[in-house]
């Protein structure tokens, strides 16, 4: 019979598929830090057609994601399907005369994550991903308040990757670079009869209902370690920047596709 | 020479002991059901000297806790280490003329929380929990406002053991019986060397700067899943009554034990 | 500049892809089952050009593998890569004359397993999987020896799907099914763009090298649990069949792609 | 009622209990490599009355075990429950005139593991770990002859602890030291009214029906990574030792205990 599903697996009536086409949504709390980087190490990350910012910026962010999908209420109704966390590094880049960002590295702790995000171009793998929750009351956790320590850390097959650390300071009135920089994904699916790859083309998001609340930021801590899986050791950090802890939410309504 | 750790591993430091004495300090989200059970089955779940109360009332509370040690910073620094999800049943109960409450199952998901919690006299188990975590903005999440749905759910051994939902309705001004009652533990410290135990004996918690949020409360869903390993199905439920979805915080300065 | 991977992360150097193209090589101990479904169901999961049998027939098939890699070394030196369990269904159809197999359920505990079977058109989900291990020594463990008890069980988000167990009777001189048949998988990846996806075809992949030790064979139980996500329960069983328990090993060296 | 079970949870019938009291039944496959330390950063995780050796001999230990327990046969029956890996070091002692084991640090990756062990006196914690499974067919896997890598590694709290391999080289007629010296534990289980502990003892397990197989040995790495909870990087190690791969098998039948 025609089996359905926009991925696998699939059946007859669709609903065994991991992932639901968007429109997508996501409401989280970030901790960010901003660093630099060898330039030609940036470089080294880049695809065709993009090129290092000659200050060599970057960042690492760390989200605690809700997710829910339009045509799948399961993934906003079952916390062990739609809520994950997330790691990455963004590389600010130039694409033309345009600022881009590039993720280089992800890691997230969920099978819908990993494989929503293959789908845009989202280069994730598995990892074990440690984030401060803010908490309202109490001592047993850390309040969104001057003074306060935000931590965050990811391992990937059982190396620590990422260790960042945010000491808020006060608030401020501008996002974070990593998080307004359009980001410019490769979408690649190989071939198995062939060497060209099935799919490998551009991908750019369309991003809807963006929200965020207030921007918390302060001095940072940042360091990458050594992993046989990943060129993040190059990284650096040269420099490590201003952090930054605040509320996110967006939508993903799509995406735009251009050749590699 | 002499070692030192209030908990293994032990060492010329103590640094590397799993835990440190209390005080400890919780901050959490909590979702709460009410049920009934067989009044001879909870009875067949509680120590000498307790009785079942006639109405067989109990209670399911999932929490997301952070937790913080005034003797050991990195439990509130570090969030892979203060963090964890926990399930549990909580038996309504009388001591003598006091009401009680007396927890027969709960799950974990921290090293730190379960050998804590064995300390205590909490019979934790490990296991794999989620739960819906309050978002405050977009889409991609579920606020605490009427008509939310929050869902929690609890695994041990690879088996669904507890499955809830509670559908906000309004606020209350009281806080559940689960969070009130006075919990009635068994400290138990198997000997290897003759069959009576090493350690026997009952335990209640001494609680101080118990703090609360809005209490959101509504209809809730409750299931108990088939098991090898524990005895939840003959609690039923025969009934499910309230839901409720708050904050909390409170701290552990000690303890009190009487002979079980 | 032009990046290196067969798949993502991408870099300079190739070496941060998850997956490097086959020859792919595994060694595994497996536990299979094989059952028996309402005729109409299995057909409701096979894809166009497909039929089901008419005895309905279907394995179930726990596997415990350490896999390498041609072009990755890392894959066979790091345990944490190479290994992982899988727990699938397979379906007995017929393609035109011939006899084929259909996975329509798989899980895995690995994210390369995860990726390399997508990229092959296996449906493959993210759970976990508990299979008895054969030891050579001692009574704390399993040995394959007639009357002794093989259990396995997969769990996918916090739910119990597949529960089987094989005691053993003696030996046989064939391979059950499931492990002969040709595997006619669906090679899926979405658009972004568009509604249409992006690649959807049919691949049965090119095995060499095959080996099997002593195929012991018993009487099995097997359970299909129930699940939000998976259509397992309408699978039946109708019938449970003979069990096996064998080592087996095989290679990838490729694939051949049909539209599907 | 008076509640059974040799460990929490307590009940009416015992069942719900995580460990029952032995005999315990051991099988498993065994990496493990000689290292030296600096003496005196060995008697510094030692008890009162055991001294370190002059040459500052240790071991590494990584098991892959299937156990049972007499009274309670889900153990063996489950291989969720009875399975589970572990790694450890071994600090070669002097007690009096006897040589004698002691194990300062520890990580298993199962609930019925660390309390087991927290029973007997193992300082045991929850890990990742992870070890070359032998194979016997194919190219997936090592096989245990010449020339065979077997690599092995454990995480805590998202930090690499331990990195070791062994490359064969040749079998011996010898076990290692850190499968023959007599481990002495520390049974330690905190006071919540007092501060001194509730149970604080020496303890030695009864061991019988110890059996091995085939001893491997060969060259060796061992690599000790930074971590904030356990005090392994002063162990050096200063050099590194023999390699060994074995499988072996044992019960526990009970322990001796002696003041601390």
């Amino acid at each position: 019979m025609t089996l359905r599903g926009w991925t696998l697996p699939q059946s007859a009536t669709g609903r065994s598929s991991i992932v639901a086409p968007p429109p997508w949504h996501y409401s989280g709390e970030i901790i960010a830090v901003d660093f630099t980087a060898p330039v030609d190490e940036v470089a080294s990350l880049l695809p065709d057609g993009m090129k290092a910012v000659p200050e060599g910026t970057a960042s690492v962010v760390f989200a605690d994601w809700c997710s829910a999908s339009d045509h799948d209420e399961r993934v906003l109704l079952d916390p062990a399907v739609g809520q994950y966390h997330e790691a990455y590094v963004v590389l600010h880049a130039m694409r033309g005369d345009k600022r881009v960002g590039r993720v280089p590295f992800i890691w997230v702790d969920s099978e819908l994550s990993l494989l929503r995000g293959q789908i845009q171009g989202f280069p994730k793998k598995m990892g074990q991903i440690a984030m401060t929750r803010p908490v309202t009351l109490g001592k047993g956790g850390v309040q969104k308040t001057p003074g306060s320590r935000f931590a965050a850390h990811a391992t990937g097959h059982g190396r620590r990757v990422l260790t960042a650390s945010v000491t808020l300071e006060k608030t401020a009135d501008r996002l974070p670079r990593a998080a307004t920089l359009p980001l410019v994904h490769t979408r690649l699916f190989p071939a198995l009869h062939r060497a060209e790859p099935a799919v490998n083309e551009l991908q750019l998001g369309t991003i809807a209902d963006f929200e965020c609340g207030p921007i918390h930021t302060g001095s940072a801590t940042l360091e990458f370690g050594r992993t046989e899986y990943e060129e993040l050791e190059p990284l650096g950090p040269l420099s490590v920047g201003t952090g930054y802890v605040f509320s996110m939410a967006f939508s993903v309504t799509g995406g735009k596709v251009e050749p590699a």
